[in-house]
């Protein structure tokens, strides 16, 4: 393996964290920046981690210290253009990884502030790195997070970016056609668009991981020590739909399935998120080529999901129920869904298949946090595609701290029982 | 005809103003919005129009004592939301023309600052708009400026908007793929997947006129009287080719294509741009539709253009040479290019086709304000697709305030002699 100089661009983040570390421990030479917003975001939607998580200087100082491997902090906001150029001049990286930008659709949706925030932060982020590629270093690799989302559920396969066409005679391979579902994820489209377009007119190299929904909370290194925790989002606006099903059946809480639940995505474990990102890293795309791999391992529908988490709790004689709420959303609730996904896995990728000892892993993980779950996040959608951000999506203006949740530390098991969990819901209402 | 209450966003601008005047005349409550942005960006660029025009107070206030016939004027930035939604909820719009964006190609192209201006201005200006018509105006017809740029050059037959894609023994109609060709086509990309999202989540109707090259400067309506007259620019930041052609034939100067001139695109001229529009207005897409219609009337290639002036010319028994420049832009200068247009012909368009009267009328007007003519501005290209602007693009340090040109106004013709010119530009570099 070659030793590349890498910058990972949101290393504070779920992903970026893991990414950064999985990259460090290969041998590779880290930059890890970020603007901590989403520690902002977190104060501002009143949501957190249900894994407490270091500061960054702590988090790669407690690397250094366990691997002796030095990850270089930079805290640096992706939308100060000057900043962004100076960065890229004086590190002079190989590849860049970017997961730099606002990441929630709820977010996106909750109104017009946050759809213009995400999309102008996003898009700025991400043209500054453009301009500040082509001058300064114009042979980087950028490896850009995009989403499964950028598809929509179109009724033909979904192919990976590109799509061969013949109409009325003629032939052309062209850009798939997208259809996003919220802001978050035009966003996302948009920016492929402008990378895209900069690598043809510049001679830039990018590769766009489509990626699917991201569930788990370990890889082998963030498993080596609670101080490299990453985080781990289970809320109404930050978590996605698998990790929320392990949480609420960690509580024996209902699974709340949004409308008919026939919704059905990509989806993939963390690992195999870090063992992709590393597998394009490792294999760059050519000079001028924009290329595109949709990033995950498997699909399953949203009901699919609930179920398999029901499973792995039946076998432990537990009984957990499914509720299907109206649907938050805007979206096809039962609809043909065939996404490829070859690349990746031509390139080398092991997949982890989601398997009962996944969820088990992840409820264990819930069960020694449990204390730090707001049950009022698990209940109810709070965005609403149609109406924005419900009177709950906020840090609630009558409690501005979280009311601390007494359970006993001691207590096994320390998953609150129903009737615990029952009286908090009813006392924060 | 039903009487609406209009709303023409970028109200000062070459089409804007001509629409306005135009929907206005047809008996249409007309409430014009800018920014007055544009003239901004004149004096950062060093540009101006070759006609002069007036004021918006004067040209609301002479149309008003012409026709009887009001234009309520407002300044108003788009990209203020609190203005926006105010200006929603106030007029209570049947619908919205929305021309008030950032719209030259090269602009977007000079350096990060622009192009980050022109995505950010465009896109927020729009997200803004959609989220005041969900909120006070979810009835109103939005017309939306596109571009045929969006597009780009595939090499399949160019449908309206949507393309029935069969796939694998599947089949779906899907947007068009499309593949933009500066940071400012991609940015009326960008608004129309926001657009197209908005009417599928809130049920808003929106048509996205995806308009070709215009030319010409007179509408039945701007010829009423010299002080009704809209901007015509000629330049190479704002001016479009036809546009630069005719003046460069009233004075003599030769034809400067950008490379080997293949490049085939969609014109029409600006009477057509009015009817267009109206057209669209009164015949309003239902509640909930993302329409496009393809807004041109015939397809050019750039060298047929050249040939066309050099013919007009050729007929008063003047010679007008053709210069192949490097191509400042990165595109295709040899393609496959069909384009349907046929939604608003079906609507009832009267198109009015390029012809040798429609070139001498626009080198009648050049030759009536030749005075005004800035010949460094039609040399060379001064924004380059792969390195920005050059030290040309912007109002130059060394002569803040431009010479006035010394031509006689008595002369006859004001056409300057090409050795006048030649000797001008001289001077100028």
């Amino acid at each position: 393996m070659v030793k590349k100089t890498v910058v990972v661009l949101g290393v504070d983040g779920y992903l970026g964290w893991a990414t950064a570390l999985h990259l460090s421990r290969a041998g590779h030479d880290v930059v890890g920046i970020d603007s901590l917003v989403r520690r902002r975001w977190d104060r501002e939607c009143g949501t957190q981690s249900l894994i407490p998580i270091k500061t960054m200087p702590q988090r790669v100082s407690l690397w250094n210290r366990l691997t002796g491997r030095t990850i270089r902090w930079r805290l640096l906001d992706l939308r100060d253009a000057a900043a962004v150029t100076e960065l890229v001049r004086d590190v002079q990286p190989d590849a860049l990884i970017h997961f730099a930008e606002q990441r929630s659709a709820p977010f996106s949706m909750i109104d017009l502030e946050h759809a213009s925030l995400t999309q102008v932060n996003n898009l700025v982020g991400t043209l500054n790195l453009l301009f500040a590629l082509r001058d300064y270093a114009p042979h980087a690799h950028l490896i850009k997070l995009g989403t499964m989302g950028e598809y929509g559920t179109p009724n033909i396969d979904i192919e990976e970016g590109f799509l061969t066409i013949t109409h009325n005679g003629r032939e052309d391979r062209l850009p798939f056609p997208m259809q996003p579902g919220s802001f978050y994820h035009l966003s996302k489209l948009h920016d492929s668009h402008n990378i895209q377009f900069a690598c043809r007119i510049w001679g830039l190299r990018a590769t766009d991981l489509h990626q699917g929904v991201v569930y788990g909370n370990h890889t082998d290194e963030v498993a080596m020590h609670p101080g490299l925790a990453t985080r781990f989002d289970y809320d109404a606006i930050w978590g996605t739909v698998l990790n929320r099903f392990c949480i609420q059946g960690a509580l024996g809480l209902p699974l709340t399935v949004y409308g008919k639940g026939g919704q059905t995505r990509g989806f993939l474990d963390i690992r195999d998120t870090v063992a992709c990102v590393r597998l394009a890293l490792e294999h760059p795309a050519a000079k001028g080529e924009y290329r595109v791999f949709n990033q995950f391992t498997e699909q399953f529908s949203v009901k699919a999901l609930a179920q398999k988490v029901s499973d792995a709790r039946a076998a432990h004689g537990l009984k957990t129920s499914v509720v299907h709420l109206p649907n938050p959303r805007v979206e096809r609730e039962e609809h043909y869904y065939n996404a490829k996904h070859q690349k990746l896995l031509d390139l080398g990728l092991q997949p982890h298949y989601l398997g009962d000892t996944l969820i088990e892993s992840v409820i264990e993980t819930v069960e020694r946090h449990a204390t730090r779950v707001d049950p009022v996040e698990l209940e109810q959608p709070n965005v609403d595609w149609r109406r924005g951000g419900t009177a709950g999506w906020h840090q609630r203006a009558e409690s501005p701290i979280r009311p601390v949740v007494l359970v006993s530390p001691t207590s096994k098991p320390r998953r609150p029982s129903s009737a615990a969990v029952a009286s908090r819901v009813a006392q924060r209402r």
